[in-house]
Order: structure tokens, then sequence, then C-alpha cells
């Protein structure tokens, strides 16, 4: 259940108006990489840790809610950028009163120009906000992404809060307004935090590599393939040891000729690793009925409830802690 | 700023699970109708509220949050109609231990077969919701209407809520689960006393039609054409006096011809009205003038702060009713 | 069948060429609130109302072929706001050859600078319309709410007149040009007569609240869940008695509370209305039995067939009306 | 200005009530190759060529309007496919109720499997047809193909047609309903019939190869690279003439090699044709100038208007013609 | 399998940076009818046809790998077009040091009004290509058309390169560039060669109309509806002998009469053509049959493997040709 | 530069015909998380990495081009799933034709039921894979992640092929065909090798925490607000240091409180790190400077040049490695 109280999380404010920037901030707003994005990604997440893994819960709706409060911030910060601009003339009836009131016919083209920067400002939504990126491609829900693994999820998240943050540091770039400058410093060092608590949150689950259960074919798990011809480069993705399974990359120099002598690969031999089929197949089942047994053991076959109240509550002092 | 507690608004339960109505939920997950778009219409639409509306801006915010409170409802729903299925398979390695589990190969067969009821929860979502309506098309910002106009905006709301009220009054009909029943039974409630909220709220605004500021044009408000010929029909829409003007429907029983000796309507003279073009614009002037000042006097120029804190706060006491 | 005859329903023209403002109009051709989006909604509506409410249909068809016709007249109004810039330049080669006819380089520039305001006026449409928005958002067939029961699609349609109304008031701000407002003009006005129409017709059909059949449980449709706290707001909205049932609101200062005492409000009472479980049922059944009548005597079992033609025709003289 | 007549141009009828077909038959309403995309590419095509090229703009009316004729025939049979089912419980307020009307569990269970098939017959649209492909996806503006030069609209309208035909082929296989297949017979014949329209247009148009003004680079326009190897073939597309330029075939059969010898194709000579770059030119000047003395010629620089009416209509008995 | 080497398959050079085209070139890299489009339509194709039709998979593999690289030509551009600006800029931390190292406010200002252009390049890519068109709107996998029968596929190829050959024109118009206008040279020539590659194809399959089996109902396949009335033109579309079945046009002055007369078109009677419905049915058996049979031949019932490699390959040296 | 020669990278096969698996296997051709997204995600993010960072853009191609090369596997198993069925009645005219072909009305049922399981298979593509996920959602240019700055650009990658290994993980539970399991196994492999790789790059990279420049102010890069009350949960998350920075995380129980004593938090302190406002300042210039050096020095300002060829490159060597 949420609750909203009006004051936003961050006291937001604007010098002065400026359409331009009310564009391009629209990118957090309803963009791949915004807020909405950050929100219902983590809220989407939560439903299936609930029961299972409760703290991780506890994170991700702690987060999702704070990024609801700040998808709050940068929409009530476009609709003050906006507001001087469209709330003089919002109700006027027609361009001529625009130009008595503005004092003239270049001062009504400068409006106009203004308006131009993104036409639904100003033929749409009335001078707010509206659920788009800053080109006006409507927000989407794919652009969420939850797959009922916490080891993928997180690493999602991880790389949701990379992005969400260069996007804010490129927006510094376009505004000279202290305020907003202000504003925008809190939320992209809010993605950092985030990201810190996402991987706090992965490095604690053990194993975490590979992601899921099932543990990769020993035949395929460190070739390298080199595919792009010319200015052919080596470093530690092809050279030497891999980060997490500790194998030894195999390169491929000629992967025509390696596809050919080996039967389309199907014929490859085990290299570079300890790793035989055997292990892997031990590895997963042994994994599998960890994570199942988890699973299971949270979740009644019948008359399933998602909420306990009142005096049936097990926690009941806990929410004292937050009010 | 939003808050989250851990307890759902309504006690959502699920007698048994059913990943078919799971799917049939979704609609009001990810929907065009469905909770999030309810809750970001009446969101979005606030931002242009707050200042000079501010009963306006405090009832969206409360309806707004009690959508989503009912998305996380929905979603919570359709996490326990599909954990039963998945829960016990969710970590299994391979099809091979599917079977052993299940018992057998035409149990897995059956299991298969659900899981073709929406592939996306099999193989994305790892049984999770997603947000897409139930045919797995991805929720998008343009279902959300907000045209920074109350007279429009609340309108907008009445017929939102009309939609989402028939959804679920459909799906009633798509499950036996009585806990289920019970909770869309509360959830299609909520639409019918949002509807008489966001109703009551326009009866306030007066004038409010039409919304807007503009009055229409006396020619062409009261024409009634009739483009489609054979069984035609007459009724209130096209004989008598018309419901918010009151002026006489004009029933163009030949529309070409009309056209054809009016020059494309443009030498069209009044009719059954007493409005004239004079009137017409009056009221216009009048109307912008009031609208305009209600606006423009509650945006400050520049230095723009959304909200108030602590010692500064001119409403202190209030958030105390709600905590 | 639908015929079309050259002539537009309004003599739409133009004084001079204007891209800008051809880029804005793009909102009313292929936006969400624009003509095609009109069109379809009420043309795909009228499928189902055919048989049972055949007054209904003829009026639907008659708006929805209206609304064609203004799509053409925003068509053609954008050819025309581009013609004279594209039109000339429309099958030059080269950009030098542009340079030339031109006549320099700086006129060019600006004739790039104009092509900007919408790229695709420029290297996709070759100077004319596109199904989109004023930002290129392709038109999508989500815009069209159709849901099969009249007491919600004439609500999704007066609300959908509300918002192309608005739409066109905006869009008079940003021309000067008197051909064009005299359009645009006719356009609203006709957004204004058609909400009429609409609400005429829902006023017809009675009862007609809650849309659809079922009634609501009146444990929940006449409460209020202050779900925002700070500066509360008290009006009709939630405080006296509800729009349509006619039920007192029964305010709910403190919703946590209230959900964790009633048990997630399971255990909440009937309050505020006469309404009882057993009234409600009884409705519905009774209303249930009247539109499922309605609608089973008009549509036969097998062998069906949607017109009849010639001889075979029962209302042979009445297409002579229209044509 | 459109008109409708409520008869079908065919005569569509359905024999007995098939929710599986009308979700296939969705295809060809609101799916990419369907009847609104031919509808609406050959009624925004039209804008464009109206003053230049007037019968070709009769021609695309002519056809778009027929094409929106069509629309209503599939949109009318997937009603009727799916009426006999939905109406009857259409207006039942509960799955209680329903299994009464069915007479019985199993009767109902085999109604919500049917109405699995497309969840939103059953959820959204109340057992009407809606504006998406067969899938649920909503048919977008994007499949529209307008690109404001003759001689590619109507190469996209053969492709366009030669779509339709397939998806109608496709789709009589999935049917055993006689009346359904004469439906399905008539709509797929008319896309051959419009294919030979769309052909003889363009073929009336001299030249129109290559499709524009531009001639294209002698020194790239016959050449083949052999850039998938393995199991190469030859034919007419890489040896021997080129259809329509003439040219002799020049098959490079080591591109890369081609390309390093070649400075990236900078330095490739001409081969294989007698046209240069001055041939070349001098086409696409002379070219240029006859189109764009055609268009000129047709668009007036200012004070520009659609339709003439009444007395001032040139060609005023045409009309009388189609009434 | 695909290989790639560094060097591009054109020399691609710019002169100096140039955002505004960078954006306008986004429609061939992200758009309905770039490079993107027609490499992933090419190679969709082709997996139909491989074992049926070798020697068109290899063409058309050869061309969407062609595709594939004019797409890596394209995004290069748009890479170089942006660098310039972008680079100097790229990591420099605030705007304030931003107006430092550009030299003052009004370079900044200058600096800006091009991030304004495609916001996206400013604040989301960072400086490089998106998958969008020239507005923005992300690339869909819905511009691809892939209908399994090559004589449709081929003439959707045609149409494809049309529009992507003329899009390459307009473009030519918006860049003084002479690296760049000798890039689009190449781009939109090898358009022009595609097109008469897929045309030569289509050309050897007999018979190729119409496209598919069916061979349309000889009571539709020659009438010209005349629905739009006024301004009726004639022409080799709708008066003599049409373009592929050679019949008779039928010109219908008067649709709705010849509706009304002959029960919705189902009593027409075959007229201008030799054909009949039971020679219809004799093509069309005849043609499925040999269809039927290339395909079936072509296609093992099971243990069905795509490649082979090494000893067991039949055509070994063929890969030598390429590499 | 792409080529490409006919062996699948893998030695993809099938057992026998199977479309329900066939639609589910489409997730990983057009879908979200798939093998295109995958491609053109490393293919679009090399544009901009090539000159500053060319052992990072030669990274980025050889796993690009392999992602294409897992692409053709997977369309290539799903027209090995889909041949047997389809191929045996593609060019079948008729359903009576298919019942005869079939042997019975059952069998042609069987056939039509086995059809809509993707209805698009049967009526749209004719047999062959389409750019849409497993629910017929067209792939989206959206879910290519690439903003430009390789520290985020590679964990964008990370979690890509996160989600990408788990889908393969969910898919092989529905199939039992050994060699559709032996095909997805490689295809999951590559995943985990790719992930490793992309991880060894992103550590090569110096700081890479942050991603980009801006350091995050430390008045808020380690505060974690508590905002979903009930059931607290603690862990390295919020308790403790921070994983990248070392920070000491601040718990903040009552954010509200903690928010109206702060001026909206711009009043906070910094606390449980070293860093401050200056040190801060002092990172993002020395990290700015460093990072622009590098790209600057390799980008000319103009006559910018992709790629050298034959006798100009440097490292000509180079391609014979690979051929």
């Amino acid at each position: 259940m949420f609750y909203h109280v009006k004051e936003l999380q961050f006291n937001a404010r604007v010098s002065k108006p400026d359409p331009r920037f009310a564009r391009l901030l629209l990118e957090q707003f309803g963009g791949p990489n915004g807020e909405l994005k950050a929100a219902m990604q983590y809220f989407v997440q939560a439903f299936s840790v609930k029961n299972p893994y409760p703290d991780q819960y506890d994170m991700l709706m702690d987060i999702a809610t704070e990024e609801f409060s700040h998808l709050e911030i940068v929409g009530a910060t476009i609709q003050m950028l906006l507001d001087g601009v469209n709330g003089e003339l919002k109700d006027v009836a027609d361009s001529d009163e625009m130009m008595a009131l503005l004092g003239g016919k270049s001062a009504k083209e400068g409006y106009i120009h203004e308006a131009m920067v993104n036409p639904q400002f100003g033929v749409l939504s009335g001078g707010g906000p509206r659920l788009t990126d800053s080109n006006g491609v409507p927000w989407m829900g794919s652009y969420v992404n939850a797959n009922g693994d916490p080891t993928v999820d997180l690493r999602s998240n991880i790389a949701a809060e990379s992005r969400a943050k260069i996007v804010y540091e490129y927006l510094l770039k376009f505004t000279d307004d202290p305020s907003v400058k202000e504003t925008l410093m809190f939320l992209m060092t809010r993605e950092i935090a985030h990201y810190q608590m996402f991987e706090a949150a992965l490095n604690k689950i053990q194993p975490n590599f590979p992601p899921g259960i099932r543990q990769g074919d020993p035949r395929y798990s460190n070739t390298y393939f080199n595919m792009s011809s010319g200015a052919d480069a080596r470093g530690p993705w092809n050279d030497g040891t891999s980060t997490q399974l500790g194998e030894t990359w195999q390169y491929v120099a000629d992967p025509l000729a390696k596809v050919e002598q080996t039967n389309g690969l199907v014929d490859s031999e085990i290299a570079g690793t300890h790793r035989t089929m055997e292990s892997m197949k031990e590895a997963e089942e042994t994994l599998g009925k960890m994570r199942s047994k988890e699973i299971k053991s949270s979740i009644p076959d019948k008359d399933i409830q998602w909420s306990t109240y009142g005096a049936e509550k097990k926690n009941d002092g806990d929410t004292g802690t937050f009010l």
C-alpha cells in the first residue's frame, strides 16, 4: 500500500523558466533510463521475491518507492521550468490576444519558437510533463527488466543505475540554473548509492555466477572467437584467465576453420578448465535443489494470502519504526 | 514523496493457482485501462493543478496513490495465481528433471501446455507479472491522457474509470475462485466510487462546458450531418434541444447538397440558437481572463519552489491527520 | 460501404505556407486525440451495436464518417501549408541546384532550417502529411477505445471529444492565418456538437450508472481514502452525497489504520447507503436479464447476414433521403 | 468528403460462430497488411498528387474508399463470427450465472477456453473487433508508406497488394465456412485487381526508373558483390543484363579484395554500361526540370484552396455520374 | 555465420561535423526504409527459401550482408558528423567547464542549440547513432516484410529498394559536404542495383502472378469501382486491358446501384475475361501441386540439419571462391 | 564490412517439428533479450569507441558478429521446427485440399490447433520466423542500450548477457529434443563467456566507478532511506560499508522526518565518508581531463575518414590472421 505526502523528497526549485531544458529533462521522466523505469522495474521485480527472500523484498520496495519519489521531483521540475512561460498564456483564447499580452509580434514569434522546442508542451499537454522521452516517444513497459531470478535482476538494476547516472551527468551540461543543478546532483548521486546497494545484495547471494542454475558447457565457456578481422587486439577478455570461472581463454584466431574442422563446433574438446560435463551436471543439481527448496518452502499450495493484518500480523511492531 | 507499507490496501488472497486467469488479469496490470494507467494519469495531471487548484491536487494525488496501491494488489494476485505452478519448478534445471518431479510425461506435457497460455510467464518473467496487457503488448505512456485543463482531464478520468469498471466486470466471468472474486469486486467498486469523485469535482467548476475557454462557432455547434444513409434514426442527439448549450438541433438530411450550396459550409447561417459571433467572443474573453488570473496569480515568475518544509511550512499540522 | 466526393466538407484554405504549423497540426492528423482516432473509435464501436441498437449504430456511423471527412480536411490543410515550400524544390536533384534556384546560400540555409522543423517532411514524406503526432510518433490502434458496452463507449467518446476540442483550442494560438483559423474553428466547434450528441445518447439509456451490469459492493462504493497527506482538502468529492448513487461519502482520514483494523478492508461494514448486498445482487440480475434479452433477440444463432439488398431490403426508401 | 451507406459492398455472411477464425481474421482488420493499412496508405498518398496529377488522385481515392469498405466487411465478419458466442453471455453478471445458462461446468470451461483464444475479445472489447493484428499488437501508422513520389508510392502499393493477397490466401486454409470463404475470395480477388491498376498507373509514367529523379552512379549500378560464400549461385540477377538499365552485371567474386584494391570502391572504374558521369547528370537535370514544372504549375504561391463548390466549380457535372 | 572486417565497404569520409545532418541521416540507420530494415528483411526472408530455392537464398544473403555493411557505413558517417562537436566536450564535467573550454557564453549557447537538434545525441547516446528514425522513433520489427512466398517477398523488396532510393535522393538535398554526398550517391546507387536484382529473380519464377497459388475469382478480378465522385478520370487502370491477366476492365460508374442490384455483388456475372470458375480451380491445383512438390522434396520429415561441414560437405570448394 | 558463410557457427539440428517450441524460441530471435538485441547493442556501441579505444572496438565487433551468427542459428532452428508442419501444406490452395492431404477432418483440426499457437506463423509469415517476441510483439530499437560511455555500456552488456542466459535456461525446460537442447546449451554457454569478457574489459578501465566522470555528492551517496515500512530488513546494502566508495551506510529509519528537518535534504550534512565537496570536484576535474584528452586526441577536427585501405593501411598484415 502506498501513501503520499505533499512535500517532495528533495527541495526542488527553479530559478527561471526554461522550456528547452524541460524538454531535455523529459528523458528522466518518461525515457528508457528515467525514474519511472527504475521505479517500475524494482516494483515489478519485488513480487517474486516477497516470500522466499523478504530482505530483498524490503530493499527493492525501499528503492522503488524512492524512485517514485524521484519521478515526482523530476515532474515537478519540468512543471516549474514550463510554468512561467505557459502559465501566463495558458488560457488566452487566441493568437491575437497573445500578441496583445506579450507586447508585439516578435515577442509572440519568440513564444511560438519556444513552443516548437517540443510541440506537445504547446498543443497537447498544455504545459505539463508527458510520459515520453525527450523526443516525444511514449514510455514503454518493455523498458522494465524483471526475469524472476535475483542474480539476474540485480545485475539488470546495476546496469540501469549506471545508465540513469550517466544521463543525469549529460543533463548537467545543459543547464546553468543553480537550483536545477542542485536537484540533478542529488538525483545523480542517488543512482550511485542505489548501484552499491544492489551490488551488495548480489554479493550476498552465493554462488551468484553464472546467473540462474545452469552452469554452462565447459567446451564453450572459455572460447574467444575472433570474428572481426583487422587490427585484432588482445586483452584480459581473450587472454589469460576468465573473471568468474577462472578458466583459461582459448583464442580462436580463425573461427571459420575451427567451425569446419569441428563439425560445427559439436566435436570441440574441453580445454582450459578443470570443469567436466559431469562436474557441470552435479553443480546444477546441487544448486537447483537448494534454490527450489528455498522457494517451495515459502509458498503454500493453496489459500495463499499476501499480507496479514492487525492481530494476526507477526511483525506487528515493525511499522512503528517507519511512522 | 511516496511511502510504502507492506500490507496491501485490500486483503488479496487466492484459493489455488490459475495461470490462465493470471494471463487475463494482466489486462488490469499493464493494459490500456488498467491500474498503472489510472495511477499515472492522475499523477501526471496533478502537476499542473498543484498551485492554482490545491483541492484538485489533493483529490488527484489521493486517487493516484490509491491506484498505485491497486496496481500492487493486482500484481500480488497475479503472482499468487502463478506461484503454485511455477514455484515448484522454478529452479529445476532441465526438462528431464521436471518430468521426474512432476511424475511423468503427461504431467509435464500439461505443465508445458499451461505455460503456452502466456509464453512469457514461462520463458521471460520466470512466473511473475509483466507490464503488458493480456496479449503481451507492453504498457505505453500514450495510454495516459493529461491535457492541462481540468474540465478536460476530469472528463478523461470519468471515461477511464468507466472502462476500468467494465474490464473488471468482464474479468469476473472468468474465475470461480471466491477469494479472487472478492478482490475483483473491491477493485471494480472503487472505480465506481472514483467516477463519482471526478464527476463531483467537474460539477464544482463552473462553467465547465465547453471544456477549455473557446465557446464554439454558433453556425456549427448544433448541426447534425446525416452522413450514413439507410435506416436513418432520429433521437435526442439530432432532434430537439442539445444537452449543454440548449440549442435546437439542425438536421442536415443531405450533407452533400448543403456543402455544395454553402460554399463548403462557409456561407452557413446561424440557426437554432440565441448565440451570436459577438456573444461567443465576449464569453471567451470573460472566461479567458478569469482562468488566466487564477493561474497567473499562483505561479511566481522566478525562484519557484515546489514544497515548503519544517518551520517555513504553512499548513504544518496537516500531515498529522494522515499519520 | 463508403463513398467519397472530392469536395471537402469544409472549404479549407491556406493564405501562405507555414511548415511549422504543419508540424503542429499533425497532432490532429495522426495524434492520440486527432481525427483518425475519433473516426476509428466510433467506426469500431459501431460493429457491436448494429443489431441490438440500430439507432446508436446510425449515430455512430454518421459521426465516424464526419470524422473521416475531418481527417481529410486536416490532411489537405497540412498539404497546403507545405506545398509552397516543398513544391518548388520537390524535384530538384541536388543541393547545388537548390542554391541556384533559391538565389543563394542563405536562402538555402533557411530552407534547410525549415526542414529541420520536422525532418520527415523533408526526407521521408516528400512534403506530405504523415500518420504521426506532432513529434513524429506513429498513430496507434491502442488510441481507440471500444469496449462493447454503450454506457462505457459513449463516455469514452465524450472524453475523446473534450480532448480533441482542447487541442484545437491550443492550436489556435499558434497560427495567424485567417483561413486556417476559420477551418480550426469549424473543426473545434464540431467537437462541441458531437460531445452533446453522445451525451444525449447516453442519457437515453436508463439506467446508465454504473456502466455495465454489476452494481458495486456497498461497503466500498462511498469510501474516500485520504492517501496523500498534508494540505488535505474537502469538497463534494469526499463530503456530502455522491453524484450518482446518492450515498454519503465516508471519509477515511487514516487509511493505514483502517486497513489494519478491518483485516485489509474485508471486515468493513456498509455505511452511508441504503444499498445492501442483497439489493445489489437483485439489481444486477434484473439489469443483466434485460440487457441479455435485448442482445440475444437481435442475433441469430447461425447463418448470420450483415446487410440486405434490393428486393429483400426492409427499409428500402431510406437511402433515398441521403442521396 | 466521405459518405456511408449501411449496406456492405459485399454480402458478407457467416454460417456459424468461430472465435478462433475471428482471431486469425484480425490480421486483415488491424494487421500490417490489412485493409486499414491499404485504405490509409492510398488516402495519405493522395494528398500530394491531387493538384499535379488529378487522374492519379482519382484512382487513389477510388481504391482507398474501396479499402475502407473492405475494412467494414472484415470487421462485420469478425463481429458475426463472435456474436453467437458472446451475445448470449454478454450481459450475464457472473461466472455462476454463466454456468447456469450454459448448462454445467464443462460447458462453461469450454467457453472460457474459447475466450483464451484471444483474451481481449473476452475482457477488453466485449466481443467485437479490435484494431490489432492476430496477436493483439495494435495497428501502427508506420505501416503506411507514402513518400511523395508516384514512382515510389505505386511500387509500394503493388507490394502491399501482393502481401494482402497472400494473407487472404493463407486465411482460406483455416476456415470451412462456405460463406466466409466466399467473402475471403472476393477480398483476395480485389487485391489482384488493385495490383494491376497500380501497375498500369506506374507504366503510364515515363520514365519511371529509377524511382525519383537521381539516376545512379554508373560505377556502382551494375556491380554484384558476392557477400555470402559457399554454394554461390549465378542467375539473371548477377549474370547478363540488368532488367531496367540494360547494363551488364559485374560479378565481384571477392568483395574484400575489391574494396582493398579500390580504396574503398572510390577508385572503381565504370564498366558494363554506356552511361557516364556526364550522361547521368544530364538525365537528372532534364527529368528534374520536367517534374518540377509539373508540380510548380499546379500549386499557387498563396491563397491556396483545396476544393471549389457550387457555381464556382469547374467540373460541376461530374458528381452526377456517381450519384 | 557472419564475419566482419574493419574496413568499410565504401570509403566514407566527412569534411566537417554537422549534427543537423546527422539527425537527418538517422532516417537511414534506424528508420522504416533504412539499411537495418533492408538487411533484416532479406535475412529473415532467406530462412524459408534456403532448402527449396538455394539460388534465391544465395542472392538474399549476398544482399542482406551488403545491407549490413551499408548500415555500418551510415552509422560511421553519423558518428563522424557528430564527433568533432561532441568529442571535444564529451567528458567535460559541467556546464561551467564547457563555457570555459568553448570560450564564452554564446559559444556554449550555440552548442546547446545544436544539441536541441536531437536531444538524445546530447543526453542519451553521448554523441553516437541511435536505432531510431530522424524523429527519435525506435526501429521496429514490423518494418520487416517476410511472408514466406518468393513471389510476394521479391515484390516487397522491389518496393523497399524504391523507398530507400528516394530517401537517399531527398537526403542529398540537405548536405553540401562533398565527401558525404559521395557516400550517399554510392548508397543510393546500390538501391538501384538491388532493385534490378530482385526484379530479375522475380521474372525467373514463372508463373509469378498472381502472387501465391490462388488465382482470383473471375467475377471480381477486372471490375473498377468508381468510389470517389467528381472529376472522374479514365486511364489504363480502368479502361482497356489489365496488365497481367489481360482481362478487359469493367468500369462500374455507380457502385451503390451495382451492389444493390447484385445482392451485394454475390450475383455478379463473369465478364471481360475468358477465365471461368473451373479454369481458375484447375490453375490453382496445378500450381499448388508444383510448388508443394518443390518444397516438400527439399525438407526431410525429421532429423533436419541446416549445414554440413568439413568432409561431409558437398560443395566444399565453394567457399574458396569467396576467400 | 560484413561477410557471410553459409555454414552456421554451430551445427544446429532438429529431431522433429515442434511449432509450440518454435513460438517460445522467438523470444531469443526478436525478443527484448534475444540475439538481435545483443548483436545490435554491441554493434551500435562500437561506433563511439573505434578511434579512442581500438581494443574495445575489436572486442565489441567480435562479439557483435558472433551474436549475429547466433541470431542466424536461432532463426534456422525456428525454421526447422516449423518446416515439417508447414512445408507439407505450404502451398495447398484450400482447406478442402488440406483435409484430403492430411487424411481427414480431425487431422486438419489438429493442424489448425497447432497454427493457433502463433497465428502469424500460419497467416502472416507462411511458416518462418518473425522479428517478434514469443507473444508477437515486434522487436524495438529501444531494446538497445548504448550511452557512449564504456563504463556504462559494459555494465549494460553484463546485464544483457545475464538476461539472455536465464532465458535460455528457462527455454531448456520446454523441449525434449536432444538436438535442440544441444544448440540451446551452446548458445547459453556463450552468454556466460561473453559476460566474463565484458567484465574483464570493464575491470581494465580504471577508475570505473562511478560510471562516467561526475563523482556524486558526498551528502547523498551513502544514505539509505527506509521507504517501505513493516518487516524492515538490514543487510550489507544498508548496514556497514558501501561496496565501491567504501563509505558507511547512513540508515534513515524515518525519511519523512528527515526530509522535514533538513529543508528537503538540502541542509543534510556529510557523514560516513572522507569525501568532501572539494575532493569531489577535484576528482571530477582530473578524470574529466584524462578522458577528454583520450577522446580528443583520437578525433581529427575535419576531413575525418573511417577506414584506410590497401597501401595506405597501417596494420596491413592483420587481416591475414583472420582469413
